[in-house]
């Protein structure tokens, strides 16, 4: 089973509107509601490539009830944890004019010390029938710095950690099996002005397995204990990168839990990815378009096998 | 006992970002949430002169139930009917930076025929207790056009109709006690090219026994059976005009309630909507400057009673 857990999940509310003016009333066309978040998203392409998964988090409200509810709908087994607060929406204007899109991201609840140990036990027992662990976006305030290596050094099974800013440095703590920052991520997460090859070292120098970074139409480039490879899709696909790197983090959850080599992992993340980019909305990805691009991904072993 | 109908009751939320800048990602600092439209906004100013009010209306769904908790805790009595479909949220992001404000309101449920005809029997029963009835705002997608029409009908007491548009002028068909446009509304419903007092009069011929005319910073025209008035306030009042004729409507309400001449419901109303202008969310006024402006509102009497 893969775990994923999200931390801050939200419902992600989208509002489509002509055009967005400044200072103007507007009326709504279309309103969209889903339940979001980086773990979530991981857990619905996991579950749409067959994989038996469990969605974890904090989830609290009324908000946190449309969460739980909308998973429900979609099929997604879940168990989070109730908090005193509301859980969060992410609200974005999408313009049918021009297809601009302008989020607007509100914070989430604060997390009480006492819901934090109840996570831990929960997780605990959770963890302990799970193959694999995805932990997966921002911590929400109250939520210790690093609560992610804490998550780590409880799970039995393999860690796949996504996350950004002290998130990502503290939770190399922890060990996780694989990190998948992207190319911002990575610059924020290590010393500047140097290759992203030696960068990627410097996370696995600080606890990190492997990682994995993701380049966008660029690909991806992987630095395992067993080699260097660099994946890279055969064309550029133009759509909502929103989620695409999720989609990466379900692939690589699923090779994991196959016990497949790091080179069919990268190649399968690259074009889980690039299908998820043309998909419109975060979590779901064209079936058509990742079958069609598995085969076509250019795979170099940078380094041999040590 | 004064009963305000909102079939468009809304949850208005309040987002605070710092700017808001098209095609880009905001963190919202301050997230609030009130249960609003014009209706709603009527029973808090006239429960905070301290009349007997009820608000009444559709509410659906969990937005429905946060408008709900939203008047428990603002300790109005409240009884509404329960649609299939969800409550509409009207958004409005406002700039900590400039102050600018952008709006964005979701339509509503659509009312299904059988619930139309349940409101109908429920507002039956509250206007039977009601001295005074105010019909606020918009109509929700299926309620009949004439729906204002069909509510003035049932109630035995006086009727305040406060509307744009075709539930304006199809409302007057159900001979309100007294309407209260704006003077864009005003425009939109009667003839064009003529003065405010012929169209004002207009209205009376349509049905309405007095029209209120809303001036904005230049006060209120009233053309009534008894003659016609003109208030004017002492000085411009800056604030946020939201919210301002929903103040005017209570206390016209409380006038015609209390049997207060003319004259007098004038004053109030103007004195009050100036104070609403000041408060910075609709359905609160300032007090302090309600009183002081109450005595140098200017009153003339533009034609002798007939």
């Amino acid at each position: 089973m893969i775990l994923t857990v999200t931390l801050n999940a939200a419902l992600d509310v989208t509002y489509e509107v002509g055009a967005l003016e400044r200072g103007e009333s507007h009326r709504v066309g279309v309103v969209r509601e889903r339940a979001g978040g980086k773990g979530i998203n991981v857990a619905r392409v996991a579950r749409a490539l067959g994989c038996e998964v469990t969605a974890t988090g904090f989830a609290g409200g009324v908000v946190g009830e449309l969460i739980r509810d909308d998973l429900r709908g979609s099929g997604i087994v879940h168990d989070f944890v109730t908090v005193s607060g509301t859980s969060r929406r992410t609200l974005t204007v999408v313009e049918t004019e021009s297809g601009e899109a302008t989020v607007l991201n509100e914070a989430g609840p604060r997390v009480l010390p006492e819901e934090w140990r109840a996570f831990l036990g929960h997780f605990g027992a959770l963890a302990a029938s799970a193959s694999v662990v995805v932990l997966s976006g921002s911590l929400p305030p109250g939520v210790p710095v690093d609560a992610y290596a804490e998550l780590a050094r409880l799970a039995p099974g393999r860690v796949v950690l996504d996350a950004d800013g002290t998130a990502l440095t503290e939770g190399l703590r922890g060990r996780p099996d694989v990190v998948k920052p992207n190319a911002d991520e990575l610059t924020r997460a290590t010393a500047a002005g140097r290759p992203v090859a030696e960068r990627a070292g410097e996370l696995r120098d600080a606890g990190a397995g492997t990682v994995l970074v993701s380049l966008g139409a660029d690909g991806m480039l992987a630095v395992t204990p067993d080699g260097v490879w660099r994946a890279v899709p055969p064309e550029v696909v133009v759509g909502n990168p929103t989620g695409a790197g999720d989609a990466a983090v379900a692939a690589t959850a699923r090779a994991l839990l196959l016990g497949r080599p790091w080179d069919e992992l990268v190649r399968d993340a690259v074009a889980l990815s690039a299908a998820a980019v043309a998909a419109p909305v975060a979590g779901d990805f064209d079936p058509d378009l990742y079958v069609r691009l598995l085969p076509e991904i250019a795979i170099e072993g940078l380094s041999c096998p040590s």
